[in-house]
Order: C-alpha cells, then sequence, then structure tokens
C-alpha cells in the first residue's frame, strides 16, 4: 500500500533487503534475518535482545505515524541505530483538510448545503448571519511539528495574524515560521479559529478542559485535528450545543463513535471519521520518505526526510496505530 | 448596511454629499441635487440627460457587484466622469469559499460529514476512496479578474500547476501571476479542478456545454461560482448524476432553485444558494472601498481601488443585481 | 530596440500600421496616415488638431518611460483615445538594482572590494564594522506605484517590516500590499533604509530636503532611484559627508555628472549613473506591453498592462524623456 | 561577542553553567568542572576520557560555524549527549549577501560605481552593456544546507528556476523547497548564475575544476561563498581573467589573501574579505540559538534549533576556524 511502482523498483535496486509488508512478519522470518539486517521497514517488535542479534543494523523505519512502545529506542540509540517514522508524510493531507474544514466553519458551506438538500435554504446575504472570513481572522495553532507547519504555509495567503503554542519549541523557531509564540491561555482568548494538532503525551490528557475552551471568544471554532485524548470531548459538546463554539472533529474519544452519540446531529460540529491523514497519496509518501532515507543510510549518509525517534521524548508519546484504522 | 461608523463618519467628513442609502432615492431628490452633485454613490439611473444636468459630477460610485445598464456610460465617459464599482470587495470572500468548496470536493468532507450524521460511516483509508489532494493538483481558472486572481493567490502554497484562460488579457498579464495561459479546450482537459469565474457577456452563454464538460478528467471537479448563464448547468448535473465529475454550484439558473430539483438529493455536488460573496464583511469593505475613491476624486486624483467601466466591455456585460437577492 | 523578432512578427500580423521607429516620425509621414491610423507607437506629437484629423485613432502607445507634454490628453480623453505608457516594463529592472544597492550600503559590499583592490582590506568580524542585516530592518518606500510595489515584492522574504508613503493612494490599497501606510516624517523617523521611487511633480520639488534627510536615523541608508528633483542633492550629499547617512544614487540633479563634482570620491555613496532602469532586458519589455495592449485594443477590449495617462494626474507629472539619455 | 543583555540574563537563570567565553576555558577549569557539568558551550576539547569523567553532560554547543575536530563525537553520541553548533545563525547573513552580490555580477552595480569614481562613466543603456536580470534567471545552487537553503527563500520573488545540487539529500527534500534537484554538470550547463555553498569535505576538494567552470555558460556569474577548497581557485580566476565568466568570491585560497594576487586588479571580479557571515548579527544571533537550545535540553527535551553532529558525516568536515578570523 506504501510503495508504488516506482518506489518499490528502488526498493529492489537496493537489494538484500526482507520487507515485512502488509502483515507483521512472522517471529521466525524476522529471527532468521536479524544477523545480517542492516535495515527494517515496519512495525517489527525491536526489544534490546534482538537489536543485540542484529549487529549490521543501522536503521529502523516504522511506516506508521507515531512511534509505538514496541521498540527499545533507548539500545537502538547507544548503537546509534536510526528509528525513523514517516509521518511528515501526513502533514500535508492533514493541514488541507484543516484548512478545508476551517473554511467550513467560518463559511457555513456545510450548513448550507444541508438546507439546501432541506430545501430550507435562503439566498445571499440572508443566509450568511454568523458568517465570518477566515481571511485576516485572528489564528491560534496548538502543536507546532509537521502538520501545525503545513498548516501555518497553507494559511500564509490568508493573512491571519498566527499565534502558537507549542511547548516543546523555543520562542525563535516559533518566530521564524511568522507566528507568534503564546501561552496556552492567551492564544485561546485571542484566537477567532484555534486548529489543535498536539500529540497525545503522557503530561498533556486533557489539557483543553472546560475551563480552557471557555476562553475562546464567542462565535469562534475550535478544529482538533490530532488526538482525542488531549481535549475533555464532553466540554467540547457542550459549547458546541450551547452555539456559542463551532467545531470540527476528525479524532473522537472511542472510534468507531457509538450510533446513537448526540454529536451525530448536532449543529455546528463538522464530523469526520478520522480521516484527515490516512488518504490513499499519504500511504504513498510514506512509501517515498522511507526509502529515501533508507538509501541516504545505506550510502553511509545521515537520513533527513523521515522523523527521528528523539530519546528525551519518544517514551512520552501516547499514541495508538490508528491512521490506518 | 456597507458604511461601518469608521466608513460613515469619513463620508460626512466630505461634505456636501446627498447619498442614497438602501432604497433607491426618489427622483424629486435626484434632480434637485444633480446641478451641484460631485459624486453619486449607489444604483440611481444616470441617463444622459440627467448626465447633462450634473456639470459637476465627477464620479459614480455603484455599490453592487457589477454594472448595470442604468448609466449612459459614454455620455460619462466623454465628460470624464468615472462610473465605478465596488466588486473588488467580493473577491476575498468569493476566493476563500471557492477554495474551501474545493477542498471539501477533492478531500470529501462534506459527504463524510453526512455519513457520520447517518450513522453510515467508515474510519480511516476505507473513508477515503476517491479523495484526492488538491495540494499538487492540476488547476485550470476560467475568468481572471478580482475573483480568479484572489483565488490564484490563495493558491500559492498547495504547488498547484495553475491554467488560467481569459480571453480579455494578454498571455503575460496571466503569466505575470504564476500562471500558464490556455486555451479553454486544453485546459480543461489538463485540469483535475476548474474554477469558473467567468462574467457573463453577450457573448458567452453557456459555453461551458456538454462539450466542453466532457473534457474534464474523469473524477475531475467543477465549481461554478460567478453566473449560471456561462455553463449548460443540465450537462453538468448530467455529468455529476453519472459520478464523472464533481461540482460546488453557488449560483443557478433560477434562484430560489426549484423546491422539487432533483439536485438538492444528488451526492457529488456541493449546493449553495448563491452566498459565496454577499457576506456581511463584504459589504462593509464595498464601503470602505467607495470612501477611498471618493476622497481621492474629491482630491483630484483618479481612484485606484474600484472597478472602472470600460468604455469597450460595459456593454456586454449581462449581470442582474443578485449579490444581495 | 524595443521589438524583438517575436514581437515584430506579432505587431506585422496586426496590419495595418505605420510604426516611428528610432527617430521621430516627420511630419508629412504623420500627417499623410493621421485620417486612418488606429494606433500611434511612438512619441509623435498629439497636439489637438492632429487628434481631430485621426478620427479612427483608438491608442497611443509611448514607448517612453514616462508621459510628455506632447500630448493633449484632454482632447484624447475626450474621444476615449487611451493614451499608455509602457512604464511598468521598468518595475523589475528598477527594483532589482534598488535592492541589490541596498544590500551593498547595509552590508558594505562594493566598499569591501574596493579595500580588496586597494589592499587595505581586514577580514572576517574586523570588515563588518557598521554593516546590518537588510533582512527584518525597517523599510520606508517613498512612492509605490509599480517601482515600489516590484520592490515591495522582492522585500517580502527579507521579513521587513515596510512603511510607505504615498499621497496617491488610499491607506488601504498600501495595507493589501502587505505594508504600513504612513506621513512622510513618521516613514524617515522610523527606517534604517529608505527607497526613494516617487515620480517628479509640480508640487513636490525637493520635498525630501535637508529637515526631512535629518530625521532618517544614524546610520541610516537612503536610495534615490527615481528623480533626482525630488531630493535636495547638496543636502543629502552632507549627510553622507557627515558618515551620518549612506546613499545611492541613480539620477543627478545634472547628468552627466560634473567631472570634478566631488560625491565622485565619497565613501558612502553608491554612484549609478542613471541605468537602473534603462537596460536592454526593459527595452523588450516595453515592446512586448506595448503590443500586447495593442493587440486588445484593436480586438474591441481595454488596455491592461500599460500605464493609461489619468486626467487628474498626467499634466502634474514633470518628466524628461531620460531613461534612453 | 555571541550574548547580548537578554541572552546572558537568560544564560544565567539557567544557573549552575561555567561557560568559557572569548578565550578556551583552562585545562584545571575544565577538568574541575567535568564531574557536574550538564552543559559546555565553547570551543573545549572533549576527548573520550574528558566525556567519560562528564556523567552528567548532556549537551556541547560549539560556537563555531564548524564541528572541529577536537570533540570525540562517537563517544558523546553513545552516550546521547548532543553536541550542536549554531551555524544557521550565518544562513541569513550569508544568503542576502550572496543576493547582493549575485545582482552585483548581474547588473554592474559595484563596476559602474567604480566608473563613475574614475570619471569613465556612461549612462543609461550605453552603461548596461553585458547587463542581465537576475529576475528569470536559470539559477544553480551547488550545495543545498542552511545556507542555499536561505538564498533560495530569498529568489521565490525573482522567479528564477533554480536547480539543486546536493549528493546528501534525496530529490524529494529538494523538490520540497521548490527547486530542482540536478546533478553537477547539467546544473552548470544550466545555469546563469551559480551559487556555490557546499562544505568542504575529505572527498570533495577541488570538484569544481577547470572542466566544470567551463560547462557554465558565456557571460555566467559563479559566487563561492563556502570554502575555498571546492573550487579549483586558479581556474576560477583564468575564467574571469578571460572575461567568459564574472565571479564574486568571499573565502580564498590563502587569507590574507597575497598583496600582490592579480585578482585584486581584476574586473568582473567581486572580492570580499570572508566576511558574508562573520558580522555582529550573526554572533549575537549564534547566543541566541545555543541558549534556546540549551533551554530545551535542560527541562529534558531534544534541541531543536542549532545543527546536530551527525555520526555519519561529521569526520568528513573539513574545517577550519575562520568565521572569526
Amino acid at each position: 500500500m506504501i510503495f508504488d511502482s516506482g518506489a518499490r523498483k528502488r526498493l529492489h535496486d537496493l537489494g538484500r533487503l526482507v520487507v515485512s509488508d502488509n502483515a507483521p512478519m512472522p517471529d521466525a522470518v524476522v529471527e532468521r534475518h536479524l544477523p545480517e539486517a542492516v535495515a527494517i521497514i515496519g512495525q517489527t517488535d525491536l526489544p534490546a535482545e534482538r537489536i543485540e542479534r542484529a549487529p549490521n543494523l543501522r536503521v529502523v523505519i516504522n511506516v506508521e505515524g507515531n512511534f509505538l512502545p514496541n521498540v527499545d529506542y533507548a539500545a537502538a540509540h547507544a548503537r546509534g541505530i536510526h528509528v525513523l517514522v514517516a509521518s511528515p508524510a501526513f502533514a500535508t493531507p492533514v493541514a488541507e483538510a484543516a484548512l478545508g474544514m476551517a473554511i467550513d466553519l467560518a463559511r457555513g458551506i456545510g450548513a448550507a448545503d444541508r438546507s439546501m438538500r432541506a430545501g430550507s435554504e435562503r439566498y445571499g446575504l440572508e443566509s450568511n448571519a454568523g458568517a465570518f472570513l477566515l481571511s485576516g481572522s485572528p489564528v491560534g495553532i496548538v502543536g507546532f511539528g509537521d502538520l501545525g507547519r503545513a498548516l501555518r504555509r497553507l494559511l500564509v495567503p490568508f493573512g491571519c495574524p498566527v499565534r502558537v503554542h507549542d511547548p516543546w519549541l523555543p520562542q525563535l523557531a516559533i518566530r521564524r515560521e511568522g507566528a507568534e509564540p503564546s501561552d496556552l491561555d492567551s492564544l485561546l482568548r485571542a484566537s477567532r479559529v484555534v486548529f489543535v494538532f498536539a500529540a497525545a503525551t503522557a503530561e498533556n490528557e486533557r489539557f483543553l478542559g472546560a475551563r480552557e475552551l471557555a476562553l475562546i471568544p464567542d462565535g469562534g471554532a475550535l478544529l482538533l485535528m490530532s488526538r482525542a485524548a488531549v481535549v475533555d470531548f464532553d466540554a467540547l459538546v457542550r459549547e458546541v450545543e450551547a452555539r456559542r463554539l463551532r467545531a470540527a472533529v476528525d479524532v473522537f474519544p472511542e472510534e468507531p463513535l457509538a450510533a446513537d452519540h448526540p454529536v451525530r446531529s448536532l449543529e455546528g460540529m463538522l464530523l469526520s471519521p478520522h480521516r484527515a491523514g490516512g488518504m490513499p497519496e499519504a500511504f504513498l509518501e510514506i512509501g517515498r520518505l522511507a526509502i529515501a532515507d533508507l538509501e541516504l543510510v545505506l550510502r553511509g549518509l545521515p537520513p533527513v526526510v523521515c522523523k527521528r525517534a528523539e530519546a528525551e521524548t519518544v517514551g512520552r508519546m501516547r499514541s495508538r496505530p490508528v491512521e490506518r484504522s
């Protein structure tokens, strides 16, 4: 699924590789190939013992969007083995979807379409009650990794003042991307549209709670694009039910969402079944990123396009393998 | 509706002006003020006789989005009277809505929302059948006035190759905006997403007919943002019914659309009740543009932000006063 | 000089045209062709009597950079004849040169080159006394026509806050280009680098006098790119002699500059013999712009790429035909 | 030199740090502090023995522009100690200077200034023989690290087609920055302006030799911004002497350059005494980058703004500590 024909050819040209494709590779196969393996692509479990039995291993490329706890990262790092994830492949798909959803919330596009399907539409100015221009509106971005940066670039021609909250980044790294660093509360108070791209970590569960959501100005919009765990979902639903906020949600506390969940008929909420990132083009891009870095490593060079597992943070991530659901 | 408090103050500071506000100004009032009128804002009828009785008149600003046939443009031009329309105020609202609708069509955002409301959603990759990235997709823009250019600017970070068809523009004016000039057929054949911003003129009725629509590749999307008259609407509906094309439509051959019109339940068509331009912020911007140029003219300078009636083309327009419907 | 082979071919294809090439067209030839002339390209004198004898004339295209007083503009306007000048052709050459000169002044590039030629260079940090980054420095642009806008676009990636002073433009037209409108004094006080693109008019002679230049902060730089008449040149020289300001000058009060003029040996001044605009590629672009608009007019459409003579301002210009010197 | 007052305050707030400032820290001081040192800023020698005696060490920040061979990188990596260099601080200064120099070479700015100083200038078009527009000219960038990317961003509004050669980068990483990946020979043949930012490594000495320089089209320009060792300098001089190429040179095989070196009087060559990067603002930026990453590391997070020593490449670099010369 992640390798198109061109990628497949380049992969074969690299030679000497056994790749775990759709299904996890059987343990026996893994064990047999460990001694001579130079690179491992896939979600193969790699505890310290296996890493020890792989003296030639130089790179592990997880084709998931997240680092999973199935690799002993410390053991890999001590050996100088790169552990990579091709998550930047999701940046463009998610950012593009988030922008489309933000325009939808600001302008009422989906709601107007539903009104025409129901035969209750109004025309022109009358249909635009509550609509606002995204162009020029103050925007807040919570979490400024690949996804948040990709969105920031799409926003450039909209001329929005952009605030960013990301506690893992220094202020100058945020300013360099044309955004204003901000603490969370100030960002929420100042933004008409808030994009949430924050990864779920051991420390940040529900950091967007009822108190924080209440800081967003009346008529504002929140887009939850990363992990449901970072938001108090019920509090968010209440804000939308009260018609105080609008929201777009691509990730839910439980997936699939309960058949009778009240948000299924909630006006002012745009529902998206965990699909902003997981589209065919993203998976092909994963393949391209993986091969590009694999080629570099095999040439004795450091990888540059995938994301590396960082010793300091990889253990804090709380992610599940969801993109392919 | 078009003047906020700041604009209203600036207007009053200019002094000596009688402005026709919401309703057309009564004929008697018009006649009384003509002899000393320097500027007329609104949709006042101005046949040659009236222009003749207005020796001090220097500017007429129509706050509609289009030039109407109620002004003797030749008489105004011969006198050096500027006849202006504040239509650039609609560029940002329409372009932003068009981009949002294009992402919706490419990514299936509205359809996925409806599936969750119907309880029939699929998650992740499975929900993305038929979805494509707008980023990088070949785009065609038909009609490259204020609206088309505003959209082109929003598209810059998407990295789409952009073709433009506009028979009123030289190739170098199109290239200068980072787009490739194209004849209509080549544009349609090469584009995955086609935006239609062409004004309706005496010559271009239904120039996008069944033959032309058939040139767009399978799975393409067409967005009709300007005037229904330029498209064979029934042919467009057939293409969407056949699931060959997707479409977003902001203008309909008859408005309001018949209650039993089949497009009201058509999958693959995004329906918008003539609302992309006519939002409150656009009308306030009309006021700001009108005053900015009025101030220039009263200072003995040429207007620069509104659009001028051009002797060569103003008579060809086939527009109705619809934005405020 | 202004038509390359492609342009020449397109011109001939338009047919029925007699073009005055390098030399002014002899009066007899002009008179003979007036009755059937549809377009005139060049600097032909056009008093009202000639315009009257040219009943088919629809467009006059002056291939100079400025509107000269040899045309009766009022007579042309009353007839609806477009009088155009292809001056936008100079925008890119002048803007690019101005940017290069600004970096030179900020970073001391030319001065360092001269020091190496004199054998007196210092290396690294020691050679950078007084150098500053253009990136991020506050910039002022005086005069925001084609030239100033072209420069503003080149400055975008430098992240400079940009103030603009142009009394012929409304504030919103300046803001739209990503700049802050400003009165002249505030701009001068706030800018480290001041670009002067203002055209010379009947009213603005020496509007940048000793008082105004003194407002620019110590160590600032001024680039005089348009007309020497707008600056008190001697006052500017004194500021550079005093090492308070740096300057780049492309236009001089008298050209050629007197052989013994003291600026010829002045440190801190970058000297340019009226050459920023008049390069071969600019003249070829003039030809392309002229033909593009000519083709439109002959097709019954308004011109869009050349600049039109405006009734309100054309009489105020104080320009001499200098670009080709 | 590298810490302004704000940076100095933040540094002190971090506490418990002994910083080696201008001079290398005496060995005794180093040894005394090693056991409790968490971070080392400066050029302190760090052989494996010292690293062993520093059990709490988490980050080493070299405030030079290059990685020097005075650190046992393998030992540091095995311990998970980040070894950083603040070289991104030089990207903007060097890119801006390179752009200014490229415009100078294309437009003949410095040469025209010298002609006015010599009293031999010509005006307007005559002075522009050989001048060409950088805007739209094909550009080649050799070496696409921080410097090359910073230049690429400055070039965006110039609309140049840009080719990049960098054997350490995959093609998609180059395409993502809006440039076309290229082998070296094709780049040289296709470019009118070639920027050389390649670092000197064990393998690339003089890879731009007489054969390669001969591939650049007549009238082209080469800018040598990184290390003299990558070019056959004598061959470059011959190309300029022959008036076939123009060049700007910021780095010389021997510095200071011999007093009687013939390039000191060579027309067509822009001489810069190793000063493009080493300006005061760059050193202050080094301080800001160092502190930003230091703060992250002390908070248990990975560094993000400095450049990390990569196990694969750090040993190949052939750099001398020159920026501060």
